[in-house]
């Protein structure tokens, strides 16, 4: 069946798919890779900000004890987050600055999260995590500007309601530190943004009521709600890694909506939603990340996500990253759109596919949207449905459009298309056929950046009533882009192809 | 019918077609496109050395006579030509010396070649011309060292068989020429490297032997002999292009031959042979440059070329060129491997397939060129035979071979396959897609570099009693890469594809 | 005498010494060396257009007349000004405009001027140079943006006052021109911006007028007035090379005044006034150029010509320039800021430091201009006056500031002082001292860049009651930047600068 | 006093200054600041080889134990240092290998040095530590070949001397490690580099005899013998640093004799000698590191070091370093020649220049080393004598020489003298100046980096009778280059100083 798409738009697309990504702990931002990757996601996607981890921890270095005169005394250090910043900004993204987690020096207890351990536990003076909140803010502030700073979403802590991330999930601490926290960040400028609370999936629904309700009952500053969306089940053990089944695509979404459904009628209820990390499984060791079929499992949360929040931050854009440890081969299942070394994984090209999308909604479907920018180019994103069960067709798709064409003059269209599946723009799949070299050559490393690649095909498309069909026959696991744009023809009326040798006519 | 390769090498590749290439007038090499060109060619394909025209001409600004004190003399300046060299060696290519054409002010008459006005008339003093060799020579040896040039071919004047290049192709003036600038060249060291005539394909069987005759008969210097080789019949001309009949690229091998041929007996039969320019058409501006059955036609001469000469080099590596004029259009029908601002075309990706070959040839034909390199990695270069009246098949091509992989423990082989054709690789096609923009924008030259990409495809062959059957079925035009690699397989015990949600057997 | 700064600003310095600059022919700039030149210009100073001669020449290539069909025909192309125009918004510069010279095939006749020849004859067909104007400000426009286009002034023609710019100096020849190319350029569209005469210095005082009142009396599209300012007397030839007496720097600053005085009670009266090239000497082969007396010269008119005009343009940024032919020496005064290879000479300095100076002014004299900007840091220029009779002391001239500083809780400034003199930041006198080499080795380049550093010094200064006593001593042919920032003093309490092996109290 | 160096050379200057230098633990090599900052030590130094700890510590991940199938085996895992060796050969330098510490799933205590905490017992199984050690090495021979690795040395443990880097500086547990070690690589390839034993300066007389006895008795592979050297005093503590005394810098080369001296008349003899870290203080919290002092005090090491050892590497090239945890401030007396984000010290100039000296000693004296290069160049190193007891003049000290020029057409030599001192090129002083920022804004950065930069003086200097008289005089804590080029005078006849204007004779 083909779809007649018309002229006049149906919608808008938002930002929100690019306002923010996730990222490792902050201090790997050091590293080269890290930039490297960085800067080649800025590149071809364009994130506005990152998220990660481990601000206030000891791998960055900011707060200080140390004796003097026989007094405890505290120095706050920023010589490492000033690096980290000053490289964000050049790269044209933005801190959405995450609070947390303990430092050794403030922290009551001794539980850590993670290989790079992580305190989880209450700070051991609230007075000095606000002074450390304070500092910590009030020094961006003096560095970056205060208009710049006002910009960066402030979230308060990480998933307090696990006892992974929160010693206890003690709810009534959480609120504490929220509050402390917030009228820190409100001490050094009121028009800053704070937020919270950084719920996990597993939350209870009535965690956020009832965070809601303190910050209301106290009038406690916040700013924006945040939470967090997977959509995988139980770890399945292996060496190294981790399998898991994955619910529908369509849980994530869920997930999504759920903030504005749990706060309708409270006073949070206008505030900015923020999905502050969502993927697939919540493993950095399952495989699924790296292949085709996660691209076309999350295509359709892209192109959704937006219409339910105000932000969805894909967890995270690079396999620099070191929860579970060191990763001891190249392809690892790590929530990076990129590997180590920059290698483009499917679910990278699905966010590159979604940078070239107009930002006018023409058409949208269960396995498509169609948009168009200012130039007239009408930008198609299509993806082949998969089933988590394993009973997706292995023979294709098929998406058949009519799509209008604006330029009266034109009488035929450029097409170009760019895809990714099984086949096609899937280094894992390439990296498999070497033999899963733990560490590649660079020979190797060239091969699979070259494997990375889309297939990209192009064509021209006749101009027939100011209309271009379109028939897109998707392979298994494909997403695809197809862009399409109104020719002027410039060539000139003594060219004959039939005098070419070779030529099409010849 | 499948071709059985054996294991042991029936020869070795030389590195004839990449010892040299030509390129524009010399200050064009001062521009920013034409180094990033040639930074690209360099990356890619790696010649040895460069050679172009007008090194003595007026716009690199050597020859400069002047009065003083009512006395006529002259200054020799060489800043532009050490800014070219310099940035030359900077990109890891030599130069190719090529003396000419006449200063202005050493000429003899006022007649000129090309859009760009080069003298093509002897020294009105063949002394000053003398020291004007002299001191060039002289200064590359202080600037970079008498090691270094006497590695640098120098070659007398272009084409003297020529009227345009070389006033009535006087063939005793330019003995005297060759002559007086021999030894000029020898006077700054004996081990320089001189030669010439750099005959061009039009020159009567006769002329060789009477060069030879001369420079013997008077024992004048002489280490290389040089020609030139073009395929194509007579300009038939349009605005701002031409079309033309080509020979079968057999011709041009026939070309190369010729002076072997003509010198066997004489005093210079053992010298170098380098064939200093060569291409289908000898025209910049016949669309037959940009195609790609232009690398198929081709691609027997790479293949062969290097059994019969020292070197044949492609005129030209890039489209900064400008002996017709400035060009009106990006695809214009240029010399270049590359458009302005660096579109590969199909021919330069034929340079690059023959720069993945490995130095043992294990078996050759018509259409296959079968090397392996020393880690085991065998490189197929294949080709779909063109037919020069437009006859060949409009349905594909097949080579068939059966490939001996070295490595006993390999159970797999990696196939990667890179190929241009009409349809895949081939700006150009997609260039009259776009309605043939004269000056394209940013937008469409980033279109433009994604067409001209390669198609690449890979994939796992089973090694099977040491062997892996290689079927390669070309489209039309088709230059094709294909690299096999034995595989290590480093796939853990515990991997169970079945257990990835999408993976090939769930 | 020390003079005592206020702290209230006593006017605003404006843009206009960085409006714009010149450039060499505009294929030049299409060159490496040209472009790494402006991104190092753009880099340390920061210009906002850049004006160059030959749009129209042949040498860019644009008007290429032709025969089809028995007919005389003219294609319009454009490939290499959008690699140039492209490259200056990359580099951050934008075109000022400038209409000229005569392509040859619309030439009315053979009178060209400089090495490169642009013909400076009227236009055989008015109707054909008003379809030239238009295509090639419409093809701007669709290429870069109507909004962007229109913030680029638009002049006709250069100095065609005089014979050698302007066959016969024509003066009513020139107002048909510049009224078919007012007409065509608002042809484009309304509010692009257009304008000249582009008057030589020495025009007659009643040639403005004159064209002021043409275009007042026919109504002729005018947005602004131009004219040009050089300060040197007749040329005194030796080889490859001019002297030349020069008037006071004051005069530059007269001439920059005269349109507006000229005008004033004219309809043109309050238009911007554009100075689109100003120099001492008008010869790009006058060693002037390239000391650091010429930098001592120029700075009272960069820091007083911005009160008289809307901008005034150093030409040229680069030695890259070929008017009177090739140079044959790395220093051969040529009007560059830069020499080949990006050298800065003294007058580079100067600009380099008018970039580090605030918008206030605080206090301006004959050797000094002081300014502030809104980090409070304090900028002082200085220069050492120079007398074009030779007049000068050679030892020294002194500046004596008391400065005010704004930080209340400073008790110490930072100061950085930067100097460019005979002995300082003179790469000239380095490369003379090296023996002249006409075309430096690399290592002889690495030294002359090294010795174009200005010194620096750095030191401390005590705030006393909120005032810095700042005494500036100059060398001879001294430009200095002196800048002054409140201190906040961080250094711990614990330490102790005698406990510090060779510390200064140690 | 003059001194009159003659024209024949009285040595020769060996690399043994440049062969090595230390690093922070290997992970960080992994991070851009890091990279960025060997890169400029690479462009303007350009050592050998590189040496740190941390190779087999946990942050690189190499010994990652498993379980499958209910057994506990090994996984080695090499992407982050192939990450680190990749970068570092592309930097143009090779690694020293140190093979330390000891990963804690192969420990057999919990002991750990550093505030990265290194593991610093012996292993539990020796085998298991045998197959890390054969698996690492064999792995860098598979990736990078073995002629490469054949040339890099492979140390074994770093100062198990001392009870901080080996539990209980057990020596006989020290011999077993390094038997079992030394065999392990020898498997790999008998012509691999293996030593030891990387011994701290306080290690007894006794120790290295003891070791030499043990491998000679048990005919352990031994290639090279290594220790360390250091001369300060005991630390004392203020917050975040330490002060301490210093021997005379002689001290240090007592220590680099030391083991040829300890080990004549043993086998060991005649084995090459590195020491593999030297320093003043071993401390990165000492304020000494970053001052002009340091710069002076070690001088007369680096120009006599190369008589006594086959390397001394320095201890370490970049602040980037983490042993006593992330530094609080941007100078806080780190062992780098570089501060974080690359502000060049003074010591760091040191080394810049002994890069420009020559191979060709012509004299040497307690404040100077003369050298020459091929090309006639004369470089003169001078610094001023520091006394660690505060009692060096505050006024200066000089070093006059009479130098022979090669040259005998060259009527001058260019002088280039580049100088560090109390107040040039010394950052650190401009950063006090500043009130020590703890983390500079980018402004300050710029700042520090400008003050970094050495003074620069140059002019020309008459050469009579085949000499140049050259007077240095120093300044406090001055080390100083000069150097002296013959010139070739290539000014023109015509050339006239007095006819321009401000010319020197005008």
């Amino acid at each position: 069946m083909r779809i007649t798409v018309a002229e006049r738009p149906v919608g808008r697309l938002s930002d929100a798919w690019r306002l923010a990504v996730g990222t490792g702990r902050l201090d790997l931002a050091l590293r080269r890779d890290y930039q490297d990757s960085l800067a080649l996601v800025q590149r071809e996607i364009g994130f506005r900000y990152i998220r990660g981890h481990g601000l206030l921890s000891d791998g960055l270095g900011v707060h200080r004890p140390y004796e003097y005169r026989d007094r405890r005394q505290v120095r706050h250090a920023f010589g490492y987050l000033d690096q980290i910043v000053d490289a964000y900004l050049e790269l044209g993204v933005r801190p959405f600055v995450e609070l947390g987690f303990m430092p050794s020096g403030l922290a009551s207890g001794e539980q850590t999260v993670f290989w790079w351990r992580g305190n989880v536990t209450p700070p051991r003076s609230h007075t000095e995590w606000a002074d450390l909140v304070r500092a910590t803010i009030g020094h961006l502030v003096d560095r970056y500007g205060l208009d710049e700073v006002r910009g960066w979403p402030i979230e308060v802590w990480n998933e307090p309601d696990l006892k992974e991330f929160w010693q206890d999930a003690d709810a009534d601490a959480y609120h504490r530190l929220y509050e402390v926290t917030a009228y820190a960040v409100k001490d050094v400028d009121a028009d800053l943004q704070v937020g919270g609370p950084a719920l996990s999936p597993g939350a209870d629904d009535g965690w956020l009521p009832r965070f809601a309700e303190f910050v209301t009952d106290r009038s406690v500053p916040i700013d924006f709600v945040s939470r967090h969306a997977y959509s995988s089940g139980p770890a399945q053990h292996v060496p190294f890694g981790v399998h898991q089944t994955l619910a529908p695509a369509q849980r994530l979404l869920e997930q999504f909506a759920s903030p504005r459904r749990l706060l309708a009628g409270t006073a949070l209820a206008h505030l900015p939603v923020h999905i502050t990390e969502f993927n697939s499984s919540y493993r950095p060791d399952n495989p699924i990340h790296d292949t085709a079929f996660h691209a076309a499992y999350l295509a359709p949360v892209l192109a959704g996500g937006g219409d339910l929040v105000d932000s969805f931050a894909y967890w995270t854009f690079s396999d620099v990253f070191e929860e579970v440890g060191i990763p001891t081969t190249l392809f690892h299942g790590g929530f990076g759109l990129l590997t180590h070394r920059q290698i483009r994984k499917p679910t990278y090209h699905l966010y590159a596919f979604m940078n070239r999308l107009g930002t006018q909604i023409l058409a949208r479907g269960a396995d498509h949207l169609v948009t168009r920018d200012d130039t007239g180019r009408i930008a198609v994103l299509a993806w082949a449905p998969v089933d988590v069960n394993g009973g997706e067709p292995v023979d294709g798709h098929a998406v058949r459009l009519s799509l209008p064409v604006t330029d009266p003059a034109a009488r035929t269209a450029f097409l170009l298309r760019s895809s990714v599946s099984e086949e096609s723009g899937n280094a894992w799949r390439a990296w498999c056929e070497l033999g899963r070299p733990p560490s590649p050559t660079a020979r190797q490393l060239d091969v699979l950046r070259q494997a990375a690649e889309p297939a990209r095909r192009h064509g021209s498309l006749p101009v027939l009533a100011g209309r271009v069909e379109l028939d897109l026959h998707l392979a298994r696991h494909e997403v695809t882009l197809a862009e399409v744009s109104p020719v002027t023809d410039e060539t000139p009326p003594w060219w004959d192809e039939r005098r070419l040798l070779g030529g099409e006519a010849s």
